[in-house]
């Protein structure tokens, strides 16, 4: 695990021996009438729930439920914080200034934490969505204004995002957790980055390839990639998708299979 | 002073035996581009700044900057919560059921509260917008979902109402604060209620005569009604107008007048 | 057929003496990456699409797609306008100005409009949605409004809606065209109107059922109500649901079975 | 003038010798209560209104008073196209694709043209507004779905743009007409591009130099650039701006002195 607290000692909330990794998904994806995905299904596999805060999906009634049914079942409560483009479902990116995405992080934190508090639970962490997701990695400015908003909400949150995100050294920078996440149902390059998802092959719907790919993940901090080749992934959590086809089976077909092989699925950031 | 803690003791945050009053204005009532009143103006004469979430009004960045001045000058924050009717600027009456409602306070008190924290400070109370803050003074429904929020997100939020609001003995059932306000600037009927705003002469513009009644409802808990009757006004607030002509000036001499007559100016849930 | 021309004949495109009835459903209420409904398969079954126009549903590219496959089918494309509140789906009522409510339905017809030009077609008719469809039956106002939008944007626009709508008699006075609807899936009180929703067996699932009550209202302008008794159901069109399970297998039934009985099933106001 | 036809014909009205130019400008930029700008003292001086459409500003209330204000004027109506980005102002480049692109313009083209008819007139032209006017200058898949809009839905639209746009060559690839603006109000460098806007002095405020340039671009197509030397400005209209301060008293000065030394106002595109 690179899951890092603050202060340099591990985010996961247990000490113990056994081997654990925490398990992701995005949820909370509707809005008003409109549903996406089978989240309780999903939230029955999953020990972290990145949820929709607004901007890209999630009305408010959609937040409450989401959120009461992660807090029911100990399911730790993320900020899955996007750009303000609902009809784009966040996945273009949106040429904001680092003071503009500063407030829309913040805004989005502190909305979901409302629905949290209520629950009796908190915001423990926070993963960016879409094109935002992909943008943190490479954009200094924008990596920096996501770390401050979080820092600037509550110390204690940690970021949750590819391992080779910028934002991930800005919240470390920052004194802040972070924690880097794979993927078990995506190919790899051997440079360790992620195939194309357009290329055929990529990604991967065989369960027990998927299942064993997470067990690699957890136990080894390794999989094969595209050639073959051991490639590193040292990840705190793996991201499993949740509106894909057959994803509620996938998803609690990878927790039983790490179970079983006594790996502890456990949030990195429990309240 | 009406303002009750939830404990029954005074809600001011001072015991001191002079006389005191809050004066409070909604603020941060622009949206992206767009600006409303004077904003620095007027902060420098409340003590209490009823502040737009995004429903009605308000964008992160407008929020962000609303919060900012008005924690730097010790300014109490409130949530304005609105029904979300941006185009309306929440002054439309929207048939919500009482579970939306209640979402949509949560959502809006802890949207605003994340930029408070980043500040320095809390929101500290709560004060319905437009046609949802005359509909939670008649509607037992709603206003049992707004004091229900209020309580679920934080216990020591104040709500801030008419005097005759269900919504103000729904806190107090809820054992939440709860405070009424009155207007100096506009004309009483004999029963306490507010003289129709499209009546000629319900809208009060001369300055000296403002003051003077910001002292009577400050002092005494009373004003002359339309027939000239005294009317019983028990206010822990005032409210001033500050998107009208001359607002900024009068909010100003207001402020001054009642500092000038021993009233201190304080907010009535500071942080 | 209770359609009417602004000149009084008949609407239906085709004077021949065979019976027709026009089928209308709810179509294009999506939203971004969100879809409601089996769009493709009631488009086989209907005449008329009432395509939602961005208001409680419908973004640009959702609209487009529907648009150009109603087009596709000679399907006639109506204004399904709404309220502004895709949260609530436009099912909420909101007290808009009849000044408002104008301008909102001039916006939507027209931006409809665009997509059915674009397709070589034209919005023919218009059918307001949810909690307007309601309002416009019993609020003169606001019946005025949509009428007098209608007129404004094209004098030969046709209105549908439920046969005691006021907004049906406004488009008559204005000189604009008028048609019914009934409901061959819905209950029938002795007095026309519909039972409520919400009482058991108010919704009929039986296909056979719900087949013989279209025919019923297209050959005899009369359906059983809950008391046995006949009932007049004056209608030039019959509504078809398509969100509900099994809702493209009802709506194929339907219109094979008016066929098969030598009903032509036609649009009202084709272009 | 470089205003071109369909047909290659001069696109003016006019076919006198008098020398003629349009003045166009940005107008119905506020939303519900929110307003920007003077309106009614832009709309006195100009002869083409580029009116926002409801994606960057613009609702259905303040839509039909500025159309029916310009149409009441015989100020020809043009869509101000923009991205869906109400909080940016349409200021920030959004990564569309051409396709929603497409829909977008076609959308807001038909939305405003519903109150163009309803005022008696027609939308005119179109020209893109804000991160969106510049990207069609240099993105050929956005400048080609921007054009393709138009066409499918009036292939009488005329553009408007910055003249080295890939928009306006796309417009005349497909048979459309194509105006260039000029801008009397801002420096040029020496190779006709606009200076930086924030280099010191390139906003010009001195009216005297903003009429004279005026009247250099309406007669001889060129003005001074920054070092001095003449630059080439083919435009058939020139821009001004409603939104700074003196910006009323500037647009009145310059239609004043461009009538009285002879060139004729007048709508590139009138209906």
């Amino acid at each position: 695990m690179i899951a890092k607290s603050a202060a340099g000692a591990p985010v996961a909330p247990d000490a113990s021996l056994s081997p654990a990794i925490d398990l992701n998904a995005d949820l909370g994806e509707g809005f008003g009438i409109w549903r996406l995905g089978d989240d309780q299904a999903i939230l029955d596999a999953v020990s972290s729930a990145n949820i929709a805060c607004g901007f890209h999906a999630g009305d408010p009634a959609t937040i409450e439920r989401t959120v009461r049914a992660a807090a029911a079942r100990g399911v730790a409560v993320g900020a899955h914080v996007a750009y303000p483009d609902r009809v784009g479902f966040g996945r273009r990116d949106l040429d904001v200034s680092p003071d503009e995405l500063y407030c829309d992080v913040l805004y989005q934190i502190g909305a979901l934490d409302a629905f949290a508090r209520a629950a009796g639970t908190r915001v423990s962490y926070v993963k960016p969505h879409g094109a935002l997701y992909h943008r943190v990695c490479v954009d200094q400015a924008r990596a920096e204004a996501l770390a401050r908003a979080m820092g600037d909400y509550d110390r204690s949150l940690v970021l949750l995002a590819l391992p080779d995100a910028l934002a991930l050294s800005e919240c470390e920078r920052l004194g802040l957790g972070s924690v880097a996440e794979a993927y078990c149902d995506r190919a790899y390059l051997p440079d360790g980055r992620l195939a194309d998802r357009r290329t055929p092959g990529s990604v991967l719907t065989d369960v027990a390839v998927v299942v064993e790919r997470a067990l690699r993940i957890a136990l080894d901090n390794a999989v094969p990639s595209v050639d073959g080749s051991e490639v590193a992934v040292a990840a705190g959590s793996i991201c499993l998708h949740g509106d894909t086809p057959g994803a509620a089976g996938i998803a609690r077909e990878v927790r039983r299979g790490l179970e079983l092989a006594g790996v502890r699925v456990a949030a990195f950031a429990a309240r």
